[in-house]
Formats: structure tokens, C-alpha cells, sequence
């Protein structure tokens, strides 16, 4: 294995070890557990799930990979704030979007050329992408892990809540 | 830019911006602010960031940069719980402290060749490394500034704290 292949290898298993430990955080947790904020007036458990569910939803057609399966949760969880929408889906609804969407995901990934993981990503256009090449699906994989790491620091507080 | 240096770019910038991230959180945050639980019963932000400067700390040896500078930081804020130990280092030391570890790393990372990300860390033996070659400095890199993202998640909600 060269290293840039090395290098994708690094960062998709690092993607894909990310998705695994909110998993299992998430499998531990009820959906009563879901319903509690994180910490005093912040968000609740629920809303980082649809958070994170369409996030990672809208990461198919940022990495050019197709369309969002569930476009619908933009609006309730990444343009509005948590406790401004009257009705969130249900827990368990969210849950098998969270799968769907990363099981989408990784069919993709795993696919994948070494190569084609430094193509641009869909919000920068090609003339741009000559001068800022870093602006790479690589990169978006390496900055959406993070965002999981952010949320599943917030998600562990919601463990042994009552 | 070959591919192999634009991976190691993606992963020292991706490494940056979690420093620098942490930064602008930790400057927004007053001694007593970071003297409060991030949630009730759970780390104060004090021991957090003692943890992370501890943690960033013993990268040096890891990375095999040369040695950690403040070793009695990890009893403290490694091994030992929040709580756990009767009287912390004071806010101020530790800020200095959490400066000049990430200082000393990006040192070090700024001159490392892109191959040299791609030698083993520390914690593997020669023989080992040969069959598990992703064990490697830039999968160190790429595994803590996750780690300081999970943890930018937790000191999000002392802000706005009084």
C-alpha cells in the first residue's frame, strides 16, 4: 500500500470509527434518555441525533456521491434550533434514518479510489478548486468526523441520566 | 503537491483547526467559568483542561518529538478522575501550560517531511509495525484532534455560564 492510499485509509477509518462509538453510545441510551437536554437549556438528545442524522444525510451530495435521502430534516435540524419546532419525528424513526444514512455513506466510501478522494466536493466550483485543491472529499470526511467527535462528547453526558 | 503531502496538509490543518478552535473557546472563558461542571455531576472545565494539555503533552513522546514538559500533569489529569485529587495546578498555569505544549507540537509538525508522518509512533514496536503500518505519527495526529473536537463539544456548554 502506497502512501496515499495509506494516508485515505487513515482517515476513512477514523470516519468510520467515529460513526461506531456514537453507535454504541446511542444503543445505550432510551429514548426517554434522548428526550433530556445535555446539559442546563441546551440541546436535547434528540435534536443532536436528527442533527447529526442529517448532516451526515447532506455529506451524499457534498462528496458528489448522489442525492440526500431524507432532505426533510434540513429545515427541523440543521436551519432551525433545538425547541423552535413544535414536532420533532420520533426517536425511533430517527434512529433508522441515523443507520440508513451512514450505511448510504459507507457503501460509498468503500468503493472509493485513493485517487478519487482528492476530487472536489460539490461546494467549490472547479475554477476554485485549481487554486485551494485541499477542498477535497478527503477533507470533508476528516471535518465531518470531527463533527461527530464534537456531538459525541455532548451525547456521553446524556449517560446515566435518569 | 502530490497526494501523499496533500493527505498529511489535510491532517495537520484539520489538527490546527482544533487547536485554534479550542483557543477562541478557551479565551471566552473566565477562571470561574471554567471552575463549573460542563454538566451536573459531571468534569469542571478546569480538569478538562488540564486533561488536554496533559494529553497534548505526552504527544511529544508519542510522535517521537523528544520528551513530554510537564510529566506531572498525567497523574493528575490522566490517570487520576476529576475530584479525585484535593487541589488542581491554578487556571492560569494550566492556560501557559496548554500554550506551550501545542506550541512545542506545532513546532515539530511544521518541519516533519510528509514520509516521516508515515513512520511508527511510539507505542509500536518495529516488528509489529511492519504488519500494522497505519499505526503510524499522522494516525496519532488524526486520533487526538478528534479527541480535543469531543472534548470543544463539553467546554461549549460553560459559555453563557455565569
Amino acid at each position: 500500500m502506497d502512501k496515499q492510499a495509506m494516508a485515505v485509509r487513515i482517515v476513512t477509518g477514523g470516519w468510520q470509527a467515529q460513526v461506531s462509538a456514537l453507535d454504541s453510545i446511542l444503543g445505550k441510551l432510551s429514548d426517554e434518555q434522548l428526550d433530556r437536554e445535555i446539559s442546563s437549556s441546551r440541546n436535547r438528545g434528540i435534536y443532536l441525533l436528527g442533527h447529526l442524522t442529517a448532516v451526515n444525510d447532506l455529506m451524499l451530495p457534498l462528496l458528489r456521491f448522489g442525492e440526500a435521502i431524507y432532505p426533510e430534516l434540513q429545515p427541523i435540524f440543521v436551519d432551525a434550533a433545538d425547541k423552535t419546532v413544535t414536532e420533532l419525528p420520533p426517536a425511533r424513526q430517527l434512529r433508522e434514518q441515523w443507520k440508513t444514512v451512514n450505511g448510504k455513506l459507507q457503501d460509498h466510501i468503500k468503493v472509493l479510489t485513493a485517487d478519487e478522494w482528492f476530487l472536489r466536493h460539490a461546494n467549490i466550483s472547479a475554477e476554485d478548486f485549481v487554486r485551494e485543491p485541499h477542498r477535497n472529499r478527503l477533507n470533508v470526511l476528516l471535518g465531518r468526523a470531527n463533527h461527530l467527535s464534537y456531538h459525541r462528547g455532548q451525547f456521553i453526558l446524556l449517560t446515566n441520566k435518569s
